[in-house]
């Protein structure tokens, strides 16, 4: 069993990760949680999967209450948490009681803002069932919704109780899904670990099919990088922001096209190809990185290259970005592999390398 | 200038009291706030009143957006908080500037709540305009919105980053409001403090025609109390729930008159004087406190008797009371002036004495 502690003093939390984990659901439900009710919330595709199995490994010791949502980014908005309220009332789970996520990042943020501000909060954990929530969304308290005008517009700083990472969920994880996560677990080896890099170039077949101890392996050292990461600034002052490396052209690609055609993954890879290109033509690194990154992320299967959109649809994508700073834009650059830097740039400089 | 201070570590905050503070408005917003954009959320009561002295004393320094929302209980909901959001994105505010709250409770709670969630939270802070607000809701970090199926089912613990206090608001505010607010600061003297009980009891007449230092040393001495409490004590354990004696059967009040036919601060006067009923009736204080905290009521000007319904309406309010644990409801008793203590009880004994 591998266990990560996530450093935040009084909010500290374990992240447990090994393949059938999810056997230790019910002793980390006792051990953590003190009502008697207990809601989970998942959504229609994974309930049928997996409502069972939770039943039964639970169900001698608390009172389950079952939320499903509709499967998707388009549903993670605040029509959508008013719902999960009405039902968390109509459970009557009240302060003492908890909500366990159960899902990808869309029902991980969702619910952890639900649990946030639900009788100004009550007590969450994370069963993340995607490699891209595993790796990124369930270390950190980031939680969310989208309003029309932008993504994660609206949110909380809101941690766990724990996250429980059983690497069994991936076997029925859709391939374009584990290749979109993997390209957050590229992005760990990118800004911070070479030798995690060269791992996944040295493995990336073995990985692509669901090697358990190379699954296990990767996402607990991605773990290991956010949770130092967000110890050290869990609010997203300069150090934090560092791990939005690509995700600056990802997002704006995510809103050009209505969060529909690509998947957070994909705009991310695609922004992390531009990136090196833009750190390259600026200087703060050298040439060959781009192509390095972009020949790893077709092996993964992902396309490189992003989408045409005119400069002023570009600039509008990225004025609603919510990491503008006054008229500038915070952008992460590549310096080496394993090392990146956050500075500010004028959108046009930016959008003039596109 | 009187000046409190909440310990809360690195959230601690001042609150600045005098009549004709407001003056001090541009020091606490150059002081306290990076950004150059602000925002004031008020009401459509209080913006033909306030807003040409508060766009004079700030526009030199800041670019001001106001965001004006209806007046009253009923608009506290997550609609108004959608509307709030959509105008800080149109006014491009982003996580360096900062929201003030000027109002009453409603538009505090609201505020910080938007100020809570929007784009995971932005520096707030708080110019309380009805004594109500300025000793009670100004204090401790409360937020949050109303949901059909109760109060504050909604919100987030989110401290300013100061309070401004200014007596002279109070000279526009209507009397029902201030006899409303004068509940709470009376409460303050039960549960704590039995010198400003007799102060009340003395100079009710004085405080009633609004003498500024009454008014400043029944608010500095009411803040004072609540931001001890708040420091031992920030997320409502048993030490803070104290603050809540009278409002058990009071947030019933105004649930079953659906937050219309009576205010909060009435409505927790009829809770006060039963809550005493209801002690002496246990026996755990003697029971001439009843009358005695019923006459000064009266003096203010307030019924004191709770309004009649059928056990089972109580029952069905009592249980969508948040403070609900488990089957039990969290009751403060009276043990003496200046004493009180959280227990739980079974709604029927509760009713039972209604």
């Amino acid at each position: 069993m591998s266990q990560i502690r996530v450093a935040l003093g009084k909010r500290s939390y374990p992240i447990i990760i090994d393949a059938g984990s999810l056997q230790k659901l019910p002793a980390l439900c006792k051990k953590y949680f003190t009502g008697k009710k207990l809601a989970i919330l998942t959504n229609k595709t994974l309930y049928p999967l997996f409502h069972k199995k939770i039943d039964s490994l639970l169900k001698k010791k608390f009172s389950l209450h079952w939320i499903v949502i509709p499967d998707g980014e388009a549903h993670k908005n605040l029509h959508t948490v008013e719902k999960i309220y009405h039902q968390l009332l109509r459970a009557k789970i009240d302060r003492t009681d908890s909500l366990i996520a159960l899902g990808g990042g869309v029902v991980g943020d969702i619910a952890g803002y639900a649990a946030a501000t639900y009788l100004r909060g009550i007590a969450f954990a994370q069963i993340p069932t995607t490699l891209l929530s595993q790796v990124d969304s369930s270390v950190g308290g980031k939680t969310g919704v989208d309003l029309p005008e932008g993504k994660n517009l609206v949110g909380a700083f809101y941690q766990p109780k724990w996250v429980l990472i059983d690497t069994h969920f991936l076997k029925t994880l859709p391939l374009r899904q584990l290749r979109s996560g993997l390209v957050e677990v590229i992005k760990y080896g990118i800004i911070k670990d070479p030798t995690l890099f060269l791992f996944i170039e040295k493995n990336i077949q073995k990985i692509l099919q669901l090697n358990q101890e190379c699954l296990k392996k990767i996402i607990r050292r991605s773990c290991e990088i956010k949770a130092a990461v967000v110890a050290q600034d869990e609010r997203e002052g300069n150090l934090r922001a560092t791990l939005n490396f690509g995700h600056t052209l990802g997002h704006a690609i995510e809103t050009l096209t209505n969060y529909k055609s690509i998947q957070h993954g994909e705009a991310v890879g695609q922004g992390m190809v531009f990136a090196a290109h833009f750190s390259a033509k600026k200087g703060f690194c050298k040439p060959g990185l781009e192509r390095r990154i972009a020949s790893l992320l077709k092996r993964v299967g992902l396309s490189t290259q992003w989408p045409v959109y005119t400069p002023a649809r570009y600039r509008r994508a990225f004025s609603r970005d919510k990491k503008a700073t006054g008229n500038l834009l915070k952008f992460v650059v590549l310096k080496k592999l394993g090392r990146v830097e956050l500075k500010l740039f004028n959108p046009p400089e930016i959008i003039n390398q596109l």
